[in-house]
């Protein structure tokens, strides 16, 4: 794991919740982003090396809607940058980690994502992602 | 806000949960600490510029057993770094966010520490926090 690429936080309201973080942060939102597949928008804001992205739900069956629903406002989850996805999903399954996908899959920023189920991580949903490089 | 300093996950067991985020973060935990302020046990790890820190009641009223009876292990704060915590004490209040701490006080890994209530903050518990340099 390199660094923490960013803390993803369930929101129920993404314009109200910017104003809030622009004024915590002391820093603009630089990025807005629907992300279709998983059903939520998303605000990025940077802090240094790394990232606080917002996420409210677009649907009601989002995962984002359903956590909100069950624990209320707050940290979703902990994403790590690797420098590897294929071979840090594999290294954590030989440790007995539970990965929610069988391969990585398109996220919001230009990453491609694997998550960990938090049963294994103290309740703590812990996502790994790679930028993607295109050539 | 420099960067996420460390994110705080509040555990039942450390030694358990520091054999966990061994594996997960694929790092030895570097150091623990008492805080007995606080009356918890905290490990921490590195990744990369960033920490993670496994925070333990040592006592049934500490904010930590607090937090787990209510909610379950998990991500209990983010901590950010600041160059002055107390200039930035000052902007936050200024903003309109409610502070836990009139002053900033000890807290763990050697930094002067305030929260930021959560009910401004999408039920996020905020810490910033500065190094103490002793001169």
């Amino acid at each position: 794991m390199k660094k923490i690429e960013h803390i993803g936080i369930a929101v129920k309201d993404l314009n109200r919740s910017i104003a809030i973080y622009e004024k915590l942060l002391n820093t603009d939102c630089y990025k807005t982003e629907q992300v279709t597949s998983e059903a939520v928008s998303t605000a990025f804001f940077k802090t240094g090396e790394n990232k606080v992205e917002l996420l409210q739900a677009t649907t009601p069956d989002s995962a984002i809607a359903k956590f909100i629903e069950k624990k209320g406002e707050g940290i979703h989850h902990i994403a790590f940058l690797v420098d590897d996805i294929l071979a840090e999903m594999e290294r954590l399954h030989q440790e007995g980690f539970v990965l929610l996908n069988e391969s990585p899959k398109k996220g919001a920023d230009n990453k491609m994502v694997c998550f960990v189920h938090p049963k294994d991580t103290n309740g703590v949903l812990i996502e790994i992602c790679q930028e993607i490089k295109w050539v």
